[in-house]
Parts: C-alpha cells; sequence; structure tokens
C-alpha cells in the first residue's frame, strides 16, 4: 500500500533528468553553455513522443489542418513586418562599477516584490505601473530615473552606479552568403509562427484549403535571453510548437474560445491532472492580439506557461501584404445573410502556441513520484516516473528471473518479437528487483518476467508499473495486449 | 495496361513538389532565401515519416542503439576539437571585374572536364592530381598560379584579373550572451556528429550502455555554402541523421562492413530499388576517417551520395578529451584471449550520416512517376507518387459517389472512425475520377469509395494507386486491412 507521494524541488528533478539520461547541459565537457540543454537518450524518446502526440491531434484529427514544416533561417523582411527588428527588444541597464548588465525592468520587479513581501502592496502596485507606463511610453531615461529614485543598487557591486538604459534586440543574427555583396544580415528565427504566415498562401492554395483552415508546425527557435534559468523552462534555443487557424474576420472569438477549451482536452490526455493547470487570461495585451490566455502548469517553481492562445487579428498577414506588395488575400465562396459571397478578405488568426521544452518539463515534473511503501521495517521509499504509456520511451521491458536454463534465450526471443511493434528492450543483469526499479526510475510502464512457468506453459507476467502488481498471461496475447496501450491512439481518442 | 514510364527532368520535380504542397522556396512572397527551402503540407508528412522509419531502424530494432537530442548551439572548443574552427574551409577566389566569387577547385575541377570532354584525360587527370597536392600542402598562392597558367576566365567578365585564394569558413556564427565581457562567438553547428561525441560518457554511464553500442540523432545543421543548387540537395540549412557506432579499437572494419549492408538494406526498405543505388568508396579519405564509402542515389542529375559511412577512428574522442581535460575513455570488462579484461581504451567510431532532405528527394524523384496509360483515344498521362505506403503524407482519401442520399455521412462517419489509427481525408468535391488523381499526385495509396451498394450492405471499394484496381471489401474489415500496409512494422520488419 502506497502513502502520500512526497513532493519535489526543481533540483530533484534536475538531478533525475540528468541522472537517469532525460537532460545533459549542453557540452558539459566544456564546462557548459549557459541556458542550452541536450535531451539524453530517455529524455529525447519522451519528448519526440510528445511531439508526435502533438502533431496528430493536430494533422490527424482534424482534415482542415495541416503541417509544415519551415527553415530556421528566412528572408530578413519577414522580421520587419512582423515587428521583431523594431520592437522585440528588452531595456537593459549595466552598473559601470561591477561591469555586470541586468534587465531594467526586472530590477524594478524585485524592488516592487520586496515592497509586496513587506506588506507594501499599495507602494508594489504605484512603482508597477510608474514602470509599465514608462516603457509603454519608451522613456528609458524615466525608467533609469526611477532605478534611481527607488534606490536600486546592482546586487554585486552594491553601488547605484548605472549607465543609461537601452533596448537590447533578443534576435541573434548572422552573415549568410560569402560574396561580399551579396552577403546579408539574417535572423535565427525568434518564433515559428512567421514561418506559417508567409507559407498563407502557398498552403491554402497548393492544399485547397477552405477557411476555417490551420497550418501547425514544430520547429526550433532562438532567443538571446538576457536571464534565462529554471532548467529548460526558459532556454536560449527552444522548440514550439504552433498552430495558426485562419477564420472568417469577426468569428475569430468563437474559435479562441473553442481552441481555449480543445488545447485544455489535449493537455489533459497526455496525463497532466487538471488541478495541475489553469487559464490565466492576459490583461494587457501585446499590439497584435485582440485576445490572449495561457495554460498554465503547477510546476515545484509555481504556475507557470506552458502554452499561449492568441486571437492575433491580421496582424502578421496584413503587414506581409504591405511589405511584400503580393496579396494575402482568400476568396470565401460561402454566402452571408443577403445571399452573397463573402469575398476577398485578409483571414483573422487564432494562434496555439506550446512551448514543447516547457510541456515535457510539465510532464517530466508531473511524472517524478516518490512514495513510501511498505510497512514497519518493510518502509522504503520508492521512485518512479508515472508517465502516460504512449509517452514512455520504452514500453516494456523483458526480465528473465534468471540467466540459466534457457530463461535468457527465451527473454530474449520474447522481446525481439515485439521490437517491430514497440520500443522493447531486453535485460539480464542484475537481481530482478533491481531490474524492475531501473524501469520504475525511466518509466517503463510494463515489466514481463520470464520464469521457470514460462518454459512450461508459455505464459509471462506483466508487472504494472504504477501498481507493481503482476498479472499472468500468454505470450500470444502480449503485442495486442501491449500494443493498444501504448499506441498514440490511446492519447488521440481523449482529445 | 501501363507501358513504360516517362523519364523526369528535376525541373518536373520542382514543379510538382511546388504545386502539391512538398517543397516550397523559403520565403517566397519575398523572393525567396537562396539555398533555403521550406516543407509543404505533403512535404512535412512525408519527409517525418522518413525521420521516423530511420528513427525506428535505429533505436527501436537495436536494444544498443539510443537516440539523444542535442541542441544546435555548443560550446565554441567542441569545433576547435573537431578540426572545424582551422579546418572546414573552402578555397575562394574573386574576379576583380566582375566582383564574383568563385570556390577556385571548383573552377579547376571545370577546366579538368573541358579536358576530358575533348577526349584530353591524361590532361585532366594531371590538372586534377596537381590542385589536389596544391590544396593539400596548403599553397593558396601555388592554387592562383594554376588558374593564371590554365587561362581560366570569369564566366561573368572573361576576365583572368583574379584576387589572391583564400579560405573561407563554412560554419555560421552569431553572438550569444548580452553582457558585453560574458558575449561570446558561437557557431550554428555544421554537422549533429558532435552533439553525440561530447555526450558520450554522459549517455554510455546513465545509459549503462556496453561497447559496442551506438547513439542516433536527428537534427538540423548549416553551411555556409558558396554554391548551393540542385534544389534541396545542397541547402544552407539541412538536417542530417547521424549514428555513431563506438566500437572496440581493431574491430572497427567489421562494423564498418556490416553497417554498409544494414544500411543499404534500410534503403531499399523504404522503397528505393537496388539498381539505382550503388557504393562509392572514398579513395581519399578525409583526416580522421580509416575507410569511408557513400550510398549514392540515381537523381536525374546522375549518381549523388544520400549517406556516408565512415571508420572514423577515435579521432573526435581523442581531441575532446585532449582539450577538455575530461577523460573520455570506456572500460571494457569482457575479457581478451588472455583472460585479462580489455580494460580502458577510447572507442573506436563507425558512424552512418544520412542527410535527411536528400533521403527525401531521393524518394520524392523515384516515386515520381508518369506513365501513359489506356489504349487508342483513351489513351492519356496519368501522374502519381509511387511512395510506400507507411511514408505517403495521407493513408487513406474517403469518396462518396455522390453527396446526396446520405451517402456524404456515410463517408463522413467512415473518415471519422479511421482518423485516430492513421492519416485519412474526406473529400467529396468535384467528380470522382477528378478526386481519384488528386489523391494520386500526392501519393496516397488507398481512395476509399462509398457508393449505393455502400447504403444496402456496408461494404466499400477500395482502390489500389499503383494499379488502379479496386476490390469490396466491409468497412468493418477497413481499420485491420489497411492498419498494418501503412504501418512503419513493414518498413522495420524488412531491415
Amino acid at each position: 500500500m502506497s502513502k502520500p507521494a512526497l513532493t519535489n524541488s526543481l533540483q530533484d528533478i534536475i538531478s533525475h533528468a540528468k541522472e537517469y539520461g532525460f537532460v545533459f547541459p549542453s557540452s558539459e565537457i566544456y564546462d557548459g553553455l549557459q541556458a542550452v540543454y541536450d535531451y539524453g537518450q530517455n529524455g529525447v524518446e519522451l519528448k519526440n513522443n510528445l511531439k508526435t502526440a502533438w502533431w496528430k491531434a493536430m494533422t490527424q484529427l482534424h482534415d482542415n489542418i495541416v503541417g509544415i514544416d519551415a527553415a530556421i533561417f528566412m528572408h530578413p523582411l519577414t522580421w520587419k513586418a512582423s515587428g521583431h527588428v523594431d520592437g522585440f527588444n528588452d531595456p537593459m541597464i549595466d552598473n559601470k562599477d561591477s561591469k555586470k548588465r541586468y534587465r531594467a525592468d526586472q530590477l524594478l520587479e524585485g524592488k516592487a516584490e520586496e515592497y509586496a513581501a513587506a506588506g507594501q502592496t499599495e507602494k508594489a502596485h504605484t512603482l508597477l505601473a510608474e514602470m509599465g507606463r514608462l516603457l509603454g511610453a519608451e522613456d528609458l531615461s524615466g525608467v533609469r530615473d526611477l532605478i534611481i529614485a527607488e534606490n536600486i543598487v546592482c546586487p554585486i557591486s552594491k553601488t547605484a552606479n548605472w549607465t543609461e538604459v537601452r533596448q537590447f534586440n533578443l534576435m541573434f543574427s548572422t552573415q549568410v552568403g560569402s560574396v561580399a555583396e551579396d552577403s546579408s544580415l539574417i535572423y535565427l528565427r525568434p518564433e515559428t509562427a512567421q514561418g506559417i504566415f508567409v507559407n498563407f498562401l502557398n498552403v491554402q492554395k497548393s492544399g485547397r484549403m477552405k477557411v476555417p483552415f490551420g497550418i501547425a508546425q514544430i520547429g526550433k527557435a532562438f532567443r538571446n535571453e538576457i536571464v534565462a534559468r529554471q532548467f529548460t523552462f526558459r532556454m536560449r534555443e527552444f522548440e514550439q510548437m504552433e498552430m495558426q487557424f485562419f477564420v472568417r474576420p469577426g468569428t475569430e472569438m468563437e474559435w479562441y474560445k473553442e481552441w481555449k477549451e480543445t488545447r485544455l482536452k489535449f493537455h489533459k490526455a497526455v496525463g497532466l491532472p487538471v488541478e495541475k493547470l489553469k487559464f490565466h487570461d492576459h490583461e494587457k495585451l501585446a499590439h497584435y492580439a485582440n485576445a490572449a490566455v495561457d495554460i498554465e502548469f503547477e510546476f515545484p517553481f509555481g504556475f507557470r506557461e506552458i502554452e499561449g492562445i492568441h486571437s492575433r487579428t491580421d496582424f502578421d498577414l496584413r503587414n506581409h501584404q504591405e511589405l511584400s506588395k503580393k496579396k494575402q488575400q482568400y476568396f470565401d465562396a460561402d454566402l452571408d445573410e443577403n445571399g452573397k459571397p463573402f469575398g476577398n478578405y485578409i483571414p483573422y488568426v487564432v494562434e496555439t502556441s506550446v512551448g514543447a521544452d516547457r510541456l515535457f518539463l510539465a510532464t517530466f515534473c508531473n511524472a517524478f513520484t516518490r512514495e513510501t511503501v511498505g510497512e514497519g521495517e518493510n518502509e522504503k521509499e520508492r521512485t518512479y516516473l508515472k508517465l502516460h504509456p504512449a509517452l514512455a520511451p520504452i514500453k516494456v521491458a523483458v526480465l528473465p528471473l534468471v540467466k540459466r536454463d534457457g530463461l535468457a534465450e527465451k527473454g530474449e526471443a520474447i522481446a525481439q518479437s515485439l521490437k517491430s511493434s514497440f520500443r522493447t528492450v531486453y535485460d539480464d543483469g542484475g537481481a530482478i528487483g533491481k531490474r524492475y526499479t531501473r524501469q520504475d526510475l525511466i518509466g517503463t510502464p510494463y515489466c514481463i518476467a520470464v520464469d521457470y512457468q514460462t518454459m512450461e506453459d508459455d505464459t509471462v507476467t506483466i508487472r504494472h508499473r504504477d501498481t507493481m502488481e503482476q498479472e499472468r498471461v500468454s505470450i500470444r496475447e502480449l503485442k495486442e495486449k501491449i500494443g493498444y496501450q501504448v499506441s498514440m491512439e490511446r492519447i488521440l481518442e481523449n482529445i
């Protein structure tokens, strides 16, 4: 019988992720690269499974959603049109003594948190409001004056010897082309969405898509974050899963509501519990949005965004039309209430945007379970990953009770027979209890034990990870019995 | 009855790829970005299916191969150790009149081809040998002298007014970090292999892997190619599928031979015909290799590499050990012929490296089929994609004969019932012949027609793409009948 699960810190999660091959610091032998991580042998499988679940939920469950895979490199005018060249900035300030750089807004927010912690909520609110006003007006010297007026000092030098506040663009850039006069500055995309917008008409026409329809994409994006922290939650290189849904202007709020609900269902279907999920409506909207909400998950460090759903209006397509001089219109042949076709328009867009690394981290944090099992002197702690079977890196481990008397060969043959259907490993190293534990630690849902009875009647036991219960089944039945349980179909049917 | 297929030019392929949503020029509304392409709604599915086939062939079929997903950003010392900072160069020369830049080696190779075409093979060979000698000795002014001695002129200005020859590094670089003194130059990885090498011990230890074992990875790589051409064959942003297999020194040639054969089987299993595949042994080896072979496919522009298999010795791990001062050794507990453990060593590596975009292009070129069907006045041209069913973007299209009399609703219900199992679309727009053609053009292996008999006895016809033959089956049987045919299992069982 198990007792309530123990709580886990982010440090527990990071340690487990590294020790069991889920996430490694990037280039660790060279002491790492800040805010960049590599997925290990189990992490990559879990992440790929999450990506596949999302991809199929979008492009397989919906006739009117198709995928694309646009390149990371795009024409630089793309980022002019999207507003990133001019507006994708953080306000930075340097301390002249320590030579350290800070985000000016974060210094002020820190001060506001101090006020709030000391019970001075009124003061905190006033400060934040003033900061918002100054940043909104792009009054950067006003921001600096506020930092000085609040007596904010550098945590390292302890001085208020500050430089001016400057805007720092978060896009990475590089030079493409070798011929001097041809070479040009291009950017690493800071979001995947624009790869969808610039391909809107290509997809609509070649795919004969009718509004409403969606285009989905999974891919890397890059942001030169000043302060990156909380493990894989905020990285300089990260992966997005975005779907832009093109709708008739005026219908966007219906679709926005619909997608809110559909996306919540997805997160439940991959195993995130409803009590750890919540909607967070944006009060202040981005310049391109007329409605926006985050789906937040309760990480060890609090509720944080894992997905954003935004009603983006026609902001992006309109700007691309203006800059490229190419019409970004759709002809809607459906009839309006007067019996006339709706005709040409630039569609409105409802975007659903998941941070793939954040969904990975949420899934991993949620699955990581430590509990006390047994009673009295048999009481011990048990750690396992309670992953949805379709997401687990390894679906089945085949474990012979002992290596001798033909059990090893039998086990290998069983593993071999399952391998083309789902990821199955064979392990005969060490006591069987230890081998069960090893699989628990990486979330393998089913362990198949081969014992002496197997040699007589071709049955094996299946041990279930979460309950540790065992059942006896015929080898013949294994593929079918387990196949459906570990299939993506099981997730898709719940969305 | 069909007649021999018509031959296709690369231009036919490119047009079809664009028109039917397989490959679009990147950022086309801004007139494109040279040597960068986007995958459209059908291209992304085909490419993902090829990636999945490779991934499963590596990590699911082999207990001793696991995957990782290392970041594109890596510590810059990685590329010092690998030799890319110092040696990943092309020799460039500029014409002072046209201001155009060329690869010096390609100018000389062009001249040698001219000689060969004119029957002067001896002269061609001598020129290539001399060029090889000069480049090997890094005698760049000798290379320039040779260009001038051979009277090579710029194809644009028609002059021999050349600059010096200089080395041009093919890596893209960018600045990471915002704090002036902390910011550093990093590279976009020019190959995925190093992400595997720097994680060698992390994976080996956390995964308890025993030599021989492999680490597989799929990911983007970037090269600032001077001359990029032949559609997606040579791009500045491209995707690799690499597997590094770590072996005991002295056993590498056995494994090299084994992987040659295994990889050839893979390409046959995904549908490339054996007569369009061949091995091409490298005569001149890279500095890190002691054996190397390409698997080449016959594109419309000739036999070209789609995969390289290299015996890389311990070059990479040894250099990383030296530069990082972190031991890159493995302890091999197996016993040698004297009964002693093999002990500590740096493993040797056999690499298999596929260009994912090249495999995509090979598969697409091979599948693209135009043939003449029918006789006499019924003779007409038919175009379809003969893709392996497991690779096809859409597995099944459900097509009601007509929209009325409940056939549409019946068709939609059938499509719905298949959707969580495999990618199924419903289409009721236009004459059924046109709808068949539409599916042929994107390679859908099965079209299900819903007709009046369906309404009576719950049977439908399945039309097979390649033969255009139809068979009548019960709706009940559809999922099982088609499910296996379109599954990755069918590919995996043939490797």
